[in-house]
């Protein structure tokens, strides 16, 4: 990317239409939820879910030392809990920010409100500088509000990706 | 996954909100597209992209081969075109199914109708099973139709995702 315009680089990937979860994590009675948009699937056999996040932020530490992590999809008429996941955020009372939890079969955290939710065990951890892939299989997973339709990006004001911010 | 039932797999993957672009690849003057849904940056340092495509699929072969593909964000409002490249399909007199196409720097493929496009290098290679995993960096990109919305899967029909079929 070396002479690219950064903002160039902005204004292309934010067009990206990404999905907008949170995902939990959990590392001994360590447990956090954090509002990610680098998720999609990427296998069928095995089913695996990949979740790109910055290799400095505690969700990777607590993925990686837990080795699971949950994807939790959320109502698109409920965005604005997303923007109270955006800092990393513990959980306080069996509740992430006011948020109900409950523990996942992996013992992530799944938020009670989620629309449908996976439990995903960690398979593979790529590190590509910035940020780290796990790739998770998926062991456990339901679908709570059928009806709803899945948050993205753009149902809230947030933007994530391009250049990194100095 | 054992036991997990594969519809509720099935229904629970295809709600996530993922995008819907056009994924070009190369190798020698063979040139090739096709719709991908598995798309997302994955890093800021470098700025990269992860593409996942089907360990079988002409299009993993060429990007193995070609080292680079092109990320195609198209019109939410002429979706149909994204149904064309659901199977994967050739370049003929400079056109794929009836699209033209020019090449980015790296030879990949990138189509004139692309609201915007990114020319990525392969950086690795993650094979998972069925699915491949190939992590680009940007080396070139533009903004074509600032004012478009690009699609995601939710403006078509299509569906991808779950369980593979038999």
């Amino acid at each position: 990317m070396a002479g690219l315009d950064p903002e160039l680089i902005n204004n292309v990937t934010w067009r990206i239409p990404n999905a907008l979860t949170i995902v939990g994590s959990r590392s001994g009675e360590e447990r956090n939820a954090m509002t990610t948009s680098w998720v999609s699937q990427l296998s069928m056999e095995p089913v695996c879910i990949g979740v790109s996040v910055e290799a400095e932020a505690v969700t990777a530490r607590l993925i990686r030392e837990g080795g699971s992590f949950t994807v939790n999809l959320w109502n698109a008429e409920d965005s604005r809990a997303l923007v109270k996941y955006a800092k990393p955020a513990d959980v306080v009372d069996g509740a992430i920010r006011g948020r109900d939890v409950h523990d996942a079969p992996s013992g992530a955290p799944v938020f009670d409100d989620a629309i449908a939710w996976m439990d995903c065990t960690v398979r593979h951890e790529f590190p590509l500088g910035s940020h780290v892939v796990f790739v998770g299989e998926v062991g456990a997973l339901d679908l709570v509000d059928p009806d709803a339709r899945a948050a993205s990006m753009f149902d809230t004001r947030m933007r994530y990706g391009g250049v990194a911010r100095r």
